[in-house]
Order: structure tokens, then C-alpha cells, then sequence
């Protein structure tokens, strides 16, 4: 067996998504061997991205600012809104590079299962956000799993009463894939093909 | 696009053996989530080895003393050494738990095509330590990779001088396989059927 500090980072390692312990301990290896080169530059990544990010108020991004560079950037279209389960796929939306609004992370979806209501999710943060009178087009872009569209249907329930355009990403996304795990040609793709919803 | 912080260390991470970009990124999210419980404590697990592990002056391996425990421990059989490429090799056999003699770490492989000859690797070390006499047993583990077998053959012939046996690994570590991607039962069974070479 290896020393105790060893399998503790093997151990922390392996909790995360996509490492299993075999790869962790190769991933730990790895670092060993360079120090310099590897082992200190990710623990000074892992302290920056500890100290600076923030959850921006307005849209939830992860950012070093609050509101985020994308809620303070007035390139973007601030009539159009995407609105999505997580932050990641704000990322994999975002680096379709074809949206050019900005987002709302509802931070999950409704899930009996997991007991997640209407109230575990910044719902309300959406519904005074397209209160302001700004948001011409809401883009429903809920993973295409069934708590995604069961989710997707009840946002759309909520925004029925503005005079707004709300939209949800076309086929392209495939049945129970999640944002996350697509190229970027497919979000893209799912992107221009978008349809009104109810 | 996140934040250059968050793409910094999204490329650390995705620079590690197993993890391509797309588990980076998902593996980023998932300690941004969780900063007291994932992100904090990979960061302390991180430094701790950086802080204290030293490479073994007799053996090798990565440890947090010099002589490492393996070396140190005086219930392990000093007649009977096992030379492994790396240490993760050490690692992966010492988690068979049938081992009981201690390690000789090469460093790596002779390779013509990546130039590493046999003045790369702790060959003279070795040759040190069966020349003390107390070594009955050198139990040749490389890899089973056309590199790790012409090292073990080349090891063999400068063993040849010595009064000891010579043993390798028995069938059970496939063709082409690496030590540290088997399960401990195949390694085990490698071990007990080890049988002697040239
Ligand atoms: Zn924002
Ligand atoms: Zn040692």
C-alpha cells in the first residue's frame, strides 16, 4: 500500500465524476512525477477558482464577479433569455457560441423522486427577471430527460401570462441525452431549429 | 465561455490520465458545488503530498520517509526483491498483498525508440543491492509489453553472475497489458505461478 496521504488523494480524487479509483491512482502518479509542472500549477488552479468564483445574483453563473461577465455584457441581447438546469450547461450552451442572449440556472428540475418542487429552484428569479418587461423571447432549454421536460412544461405554465415568445430547443438534443454531454454542432443545431412552446 | 479561472483549471485537470475535457469540465462543476466538502479537501490532499513525499533512496517508491515503510518494515522478506518499472507497478502489486519481499522501482523501460538506455534506469542500484548477499530472489516484474520483456531479459543477463534465483511473473498478465490496470486476483495469481527465467 502506498502512505496514507497518497490514498487520501486517490480517495478525493476518485469521488470525482468520470475517475475511478484506477484512474485516480494513475492521475496521482502522474502529478507525483511532476511536481512543478503539474502537482503545484492544478493546486494554484483549484485555490484561484476556491477564492475568486462567485454565484452571480441575476443569472446564477459561476464567475470571479457578480453579476457575471455575461449579465454585464451589453453585446448581448438582453430581450432573449435561456434558461437551463445547471451551470454546466450554461458553459456547454455558451460555447455553442451561436446564443447571443443571456441565461437563468434554475439550479435542478422538478423531480418528485428527489423531492424537488417549484420552490428548490430560482423560479421566482425568472419570473421578476421577464416582469422587468426586457425579455421579448424565453428559450426553454431543459435537458431532454422526463423531469427536463416535466419541468420545461411548467415553466411554460408560469410564462403563459406575459406577451413574450417562449421557445425550447429543437430536435437535435437526443431523447434522454443531457446539454453536457453534446458537441457543440448539436447544440448548435438545436439552437437554430427552436420551437414555440404551447 | 467560464471564467479564465475556471478554464485554467479545467485544462490541469483534463491534462490527467483519464479525464479528457468533457469530464474536466464536469469534474470542475462538480467541487465548485461542493467548496467545504470536495474542493477544500482535495486542495489539503494536494499539498500534503506535495509537501511530504519523497522518492526512497533505496527502492524507489514515493513515500512520505526516506527509507520509505516497505524498506523500513522488518517482517517483509529482504532475501526476495521484486524489480517493477514503476511505482505504479509497486503499488499495483503491493495491493495483491501476496508479496512479502520488498522493491526495486527501474524508473521505467528500456526503449530505443524513446531513447531511455540502461544508464536511464536504477539498474545500478540493483546490481548494488543483490551484491550485498542478501538478496536469494530477484523476481523480475515488468510489464508484459514487447519494451518491458527486452528489459527483463537484459536484467536477467546482468543477473546471470549472481548466485540467486531469477524468476519473472507467470502467464496471467496478459499480452500487452500493464501491471497497474489489473485486479489484484490476477496479480496475485501471476506472483504464486512465477517461474524462472533464462
Ligand atoms: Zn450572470
Ligand atoms: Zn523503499
Amino acid at each position: 500500500m502506498s502512505s496514507p496521504e497518497i490514498e487520501a488523494l486517490v480517495q478525493s480524487l476518485s469521488r470525482l465524476p468520470g475517475l475511478g479509483p484506477r484512474s485516480a491512482r494513475r492521475a496521482v502518479l502522474h502529478l507525483l512525477k511532476r511536481r512543478e509542472s503539474a502537482l503545484q500549477p492544478l493546486i494554484s488552479s483549484l485555490q484561484a477558482v476556491d477564492e475568486r468564483m462567485l454565484s452571480c445574483g441575476t443569472c446564477g453563473n459561476i464567475d470571479t464577479s457578480d453579476p457575471c461577465h455575461i449579465c454585464r455584457d451589453h453585446r448581448r441581447d438582453g430581450s432573449l433569455l435561456a434558461v437551463v438546469e445547471d451551470v454546466a450547461d450554461l458553459w456547454a450552451m455558451d460555447r455553442s457560441r451561436l446564443f447571443s442572449g443571456r441565461y437563468h440556472v434554475l439550479g435542478g428540475r422538478l423531480s418528485a423522486l428527489d423531492g424537488v418542487g417549484p420552490d428548490d429552484l430560482a423560479i421566482g428569479g425568472l419570473l421578476s427577471r421577464v416582469e422587468t418587461g426586457e425579455v421579448a423571447e424565453v428559450v426553454l432549454a431543459m435537458n431532454a430527460t422526463m423531469e427536463g421536460q416535466t419541468t420545461l412544461h411548467y415553466l411554460a405554465e408560469q410564462l403563459d401570462r406575459f406577451d413574450i415568445t417562449v421557445s425550447t430547443l429543437a430536435h437535435g438534443v437526443p431523447v434522454g441525452g443531457e446539454l453536457d454531454y453534446l458537441d457543440e454542432g448539436t447544440i448548435a443545431q438545436a439552437l437554430r431549429a427552436r420551437r414555440a412552446v404551447g
